[in-house]
């Protein structure tokens, strides 16, 4: 009977984790600190949260995993061929490393997979969440970040350079809001948690937005997209529109996509899309409206369904399955 | 010892056709009128104009082709698995039709391909022109529309509704120029020829246009954006800055689909890509700058090799190797 697979979806401060049995089935899901200087630290403290059924003793008192794959995500360039980690934006210490050799030293000699966070999360997707039976998928996951990621003929799209995948760099107007990245008017200026509370400042000057203002005063800078979306539920106008303008640029970068690559269907995840119709109405309506082939016109664009285990299951689905194996 | 094949590029007006023998020599390329009403009738004007020893009279009098497989491109939504074209903007009375049935009628028990006309080029550049050697690769044709294709990994991407490669009416700014699609700011509206034309009869009410200001009152409804190129290529600054404006949103546009796919090489091809660095210098610019990762900041960005055999080229090559098969 094959072995249990792991899944680890490691960020700059926690790492995320999945135990699935050989029929798939979840038995255990955890979250330990992750260190972001060293991979064998952070599976150390993984494996050491691991269920006591998921390990034995060796002969030399060392614990043996009773695994058969470990499948890891990571924010940054991943080449999932060589099992490498290029540039990463929150694990400065994993840079230029070899992830399979780290697996090997704390799991030993089994299965492996990487990936990049966003597109494991998206292969969860396609597997068990808002993606199941589409062999053509693009996911934007809106977080502080906007990233992505697409799925052409069931099979990750990886680029030339493991780069592909970075719909929040897409410029949508030369002219607009200045992104984290230095380039004005990016899908992420706009439709990013760090664009959108930016745009909720601005808009609080505006004279019908008292309920804004009051808000934004209250919480200074601790205001999340979650108070704001709270806000436009409560039917606030100012809140709402700021919503619906980020949702109408995300509309523009959905149509853009479906227009090139022409998917079964767009997964919209991470935090602001939370906000849910608010953000996803305007969104479709743009879409619809620049898609050009009569028949992509109709692509549903749908929220994510795996929330912030996504990217973890991913990992341990890829490793399950070998399906991604260049 | 394998037969010929045949690849024929079906337009409105013309169909151009490519024999190319079983080591992938070229024995005949031609160019006879297209009925956009017949398939049937188009490729039997093909065939009448296939050199004699590529056929022979049958017991029954009647020509017995000695190929082993017909290509064809056309432009519009076509299935390649089915061999089916949907709807098409200059072969109307071909839409909804069997086109590897008209292959057969025509041709007999011939092996088949069919791809919509941008993809064929692509397909025909990634083999014999700017593409050769690449495994991933985007393209896009600025002629009086603009087209594009896109092969990752080796294949064609063909879209979930078989409508993919839309570049030309990817939205850079939605209050930009209306593009024909009743859109406003898609790359179009900015570089096909018909949106150059138009930028250039408003850029000529400008005081230091003078010399535009000649060449269209010269030339009127016939003026090409050849003309254009050769005003600008003598140095005239209103000119130039018409290729230069249509180069920059160009440029947004490829450093979108660079962040996007990360292809190793971008294509630019079609009548309004003659203009060369006037065009493709700006276009190089913008999209470096808006390419995030480092690694693909560099992706070349050249023009398409094959001029207009490039799609007639690609349907031969493409039945010649089967390679596209789905």
């Amino acid at each position: 009977m094959k072995r249990p697979v792991l899944g680890v979806d490691v960020g700059g401060t926690r790492a995320k984790f999945v135990v699935l049995d050989h029929e798939g089935m979840v038995v255990q899901t955890g979250d330990v600190a992750s260190d972001p200087e060293s991979p064998e630290n952070t599976l150390g403290t993984v494996a050491a949260a691991l269920d006591p059924s998921l390990w034995q003793q060796d002969a030399a008192g060392s614990p043996a995993y009773l695994l058969s794959g470990v499948g890891l995500a990571c924010a940054g360039i991943v080449d999932p061929e060589r099992g490498w980690l290029g540039r990463s934006p929150n694990l400065r210490g994993w840079e230029n490393s070899d992830l399979f050799a780290a697996v090997g030293k704390v799991f030993g000699n089994v299965d492996r997979a990487v990936a990049n966070d966003v597109n494991s999360a998206l292969y969860g997707e396609s597997r068990r969440g808002a993606g199941r039976g589409c062999r053509d998928l693009v996911m934007i996951a809106l977080g502080t970040g906007v990233g992505g990621g697409v799925i052409l003929q069931g099979r990750l799209v990886i680029g030339a350079h493991c780069g592909a995948g970075e719909i929040g760099h897409m410029v949508l107007d030369p002219a607009g809001p200045v992104c984290t990245c230095g380039n004005r008017g990016c899908l992420e200026a706009y439709a990013g948690s760090v664009g959108l509370l930016k745009a909720a400042r601005l808009a609080a000057g505006e004279k019908e937005a008292g309920r804004l203002r009051s808000l934004l005063d209250g919480r200074g800078a601790t205001l999340t997209t979650r108070d704001l979306a709270l806000l436009a539920e409560s039917g606030d106008r100012a809140a709402c529109e700021l919503f619906a303008a980020a949702g109408r640029r995300l509309g523009q970068a959905v149509g853009n996509l479906i227009n090139v690559l022409d998917p079964e269907r767009v997964i919209i995840g991470g935090g602001v899309a939370g906000a849910g119709d608010l953000i996803l109405e305007p969104c479709r309506r743009v879409a619809s409206g620049i898609v050009l082939a009569v028949e992509a016109k109709e692509v549903p664009v749908v929220p994510a369904e795996l929330g912030t285990g996504a990217a973890a299951l991913g990992a341990a689905l890829m490793v399950a399955t070998g399906e991604n194996d260049p």
